[in-house]
């Protein structure tokens, strides 16, 4: 029989937190008669799984005793030194010491938070951004100013007025095939925003998941390649390129940023998986990256252009969406009145998912809105779950 | 070229977190040639090396796409069932749904000071305690008052006057072969903590990593065993079980609060790793577990006797030790005049290493106290350290 407490024994960030409805909405969603379009989930059947067996395999038999044991909390030495090479082939000038290896792009967020987040400060971010990245911001009681957007991103000279008026500790950005909208900040504005950054000494967090997954469109380098004055934060991820159940990701640092992330690491959990850092790496050295990425592109972008197309036929005329060059989501935008959670109750009953676009909102609204995934559902899938959301859809 | 932010730009956590002097001296002390007795290190060649890979190759291969996917927050549902089983060995009532995995139990601390502590608020802790603890609750600024102990560890009697005077938050205490004393809790104590918490609604973190490593004595049942009031947080660590590179603790929780650190541990990493889970669990369920921990335990214990009798050989009088009946540490007290940070100066130009007390105090004081690590030295290494260190003591 467990005692109650009262409510003040919680720490006053709870006040403000809720449970993730995506996380609860895909407790639904996993069964496998729905068709879910919910989930931020890679394609399960491209994971590298017969090379990450045998990278497993190797890293076991060569130093089982060194990957079982404790390790430095700024990751395994000979995987920074890997990534710090991808982001130099990404148009980024980094060094193995700048690499904090983490669980998943998610960590960054909450050290980040940890690092520069007092109660009632303020994160600038996208309006729409990623949901998880408002909870963990929220954990640490940020409030969130939105920076306006169109279809090429944020619009950069909207941010001198904000940080004057705000004095934010930092801009948070998902440049590349943002999440939720599939949005990719233009080639000029990146730069634009790395000079207002340092003309301000705005910090900047640019999150980038997804840009290894452009299926369409020409390459843009990341805002920090741009960054002369060593104010942007560099994250990504292997959870898109070679699997999020192994938890890692990383954060790129100028030092001064980078021992405290590191004390704030040292207390969260010590370091990562030291066993899933070197088969990781044991991966990467092992197998051609570029046939790997080829692959899940070509079924990504296959997928897209299969939703795309069935949207145009089966949705009310009323109903617009992105087209995103890549990563996992696209955005529907539906007619003002359109309540996307009473949306989904429907759809959960007709065997298809979504996440309603509301949760994506830091501040409010945004209840018209739905995000899309698909990547995670082959295309007759696909065409089958918009025929359901379709007719759900010109019925309400 | 990177900028110089002002230290305002940081949150105020900051300004007393310190990187953990621990963790600086164990990259001195990873070198060979030295006879490391600093870290908290399991001994290497007793991890289950050959039965790791067999259960990553099996994993991989029976279920290689659902270990490499996103997975619950709560973690893997096989995973939480079988330690529910195992803390119902321990004595304690658990189901699979009170249990949340966590990266290490070093997570815990995070995830606990993140929902309890608002800057200031006061948690009670043994003096000394696990350094990391103190790191992870400093990083949510929290105010640290000691409960006073003795050889049984500490004193119940004594909380009642000290949650009067500071309202603490919560009581943090690790009952088995405490780190970095090695005393452990009596069960008489354990079930007066327990009635005390109960009467005064403390909610108490019991930590227990080391539990399993009695080499000699009697085992005593965990705190929460007598928690009748559901007030006692239970986490354990497969770190000096299996392996800590594995990164892999959890938290048995009452309803209310599992929910609040669900939350916590969305935000903070979606999930922990799903392949380690698993691999951890094919181990589990695939080995007699009785065998590696009796290995274990009679290796600690003969490493314990070697420095025991070597400290008698070689210490001056005026130097006492702990004798712990499990656990990897001894807890050493020198003459009130003894620099315990100046001697390992001198230490490690005599190639041994240890760590000094100093930081184990969370307010103050100390300086005359050294932990000795046992567990990850052969006892000739054992021997040689010890005979090293004396030689030191009886100079300074």
């Amino acid at each position: 029989m467990a005692m109650s407490f009262p409510s003040e024994l919680y720490a006053s960030r709870m006040r403000q937190l809720r449970p993730s409805t995506i996380r609860e909405i895909l407790k639904v969603a996993a069964q496998p008669e729905i068709i879910s379009f919910a989930g931020g989930l890679p394609a399960p059947e491209l994971f590298p799984v017969d090379a990450v067996r045998a990278a497993a395999d190797e890293v076991l038999t060569r130093s089982g005793r060194e990957a079982l044991q404790y390790g430095p909390s700024e990751g395994f030495p000979a995987l920074r030194e890997w990534i710090a090479h991808e982001m130099q082939s990404r148009g980024i000038q980094a060094a193995p010491a700048d690499v904090l290896v983490t669980n998943g792009s998610q960590q960054v967020l909450d050290l980040v938070a940890k690092l520069f987040i007092n109660p009632g400060d303020v994160v600038l971010t996208e309006n729409p951004t990623y949901l998880a990245a408002i909870q963990a911001f929220q954990a640490l009681e940020a409030r969130f100013v939105p920076v306006p957007t169109d279809g090429e991103g944020l619009i950069p000279e909207a941010l001198p007025e904000l940080i004057k008026q705000h004095r934010p500790k930092f801009l948070y950005t998902i440049p590349n095939f943002q999440n939720p909208t599939g949005v990719t900040l233009s080639a000029k504005r990146r730069q634009a925003l790395a000079r207002i950054a340092a003309e301000h000494q705005l910090m900047v967090l640019e999150d980038d998941p997804y840009g290894k997954l452009r299926y369409s469109g020409t390459e843009v380098p990341p805002i920090k390649h741009w960054d002369e004055a060593g104010c942007v934060l560099y994250a990504s991820t292997f959870s898109k390129t070679i699997a999020p159940g192994l938890r890692l990701g990383w954060i790129a640092a100028p030092a001064d940023v980078f021992s405290r992330l590191l004390i704030l690491k040292q207390a969260a959990d010590l370091h990562t998986s030291g066993f899933d850092q070197r088969v990781a790496l044991a991966y990467l050295t092992g197998n051609d990256q570029s046939v790997h990425l080829e692959r899940i592109r070509h079924a990504y972008g296959e997928r897209f252009a299969v939703m795309d197309a069935a949207l145009k036929v089966e949705m009310p005329a009323n109903y617009q969406w992105t087209k995103p060059e890549g990563g996992m989501f696209l955005w529907l935008t539906g007619p003002v009145e359109l309540d996307g959670l009473k949306l989904l109750e429907q759809a959960i009953k007709h065997q298809v998912a979504f996440v309603p676009g509301r949760d994506f909102f830091p501040t409010d609204g945004g209840s018209n809105y739905l995000r899309l995934n698909f990547s995670n559902s082959n295309p007759e899938r696909i065409r089958e779950g918009v025929r359901r959301l379709g007719a759900l859809c010109r019925v309400g």
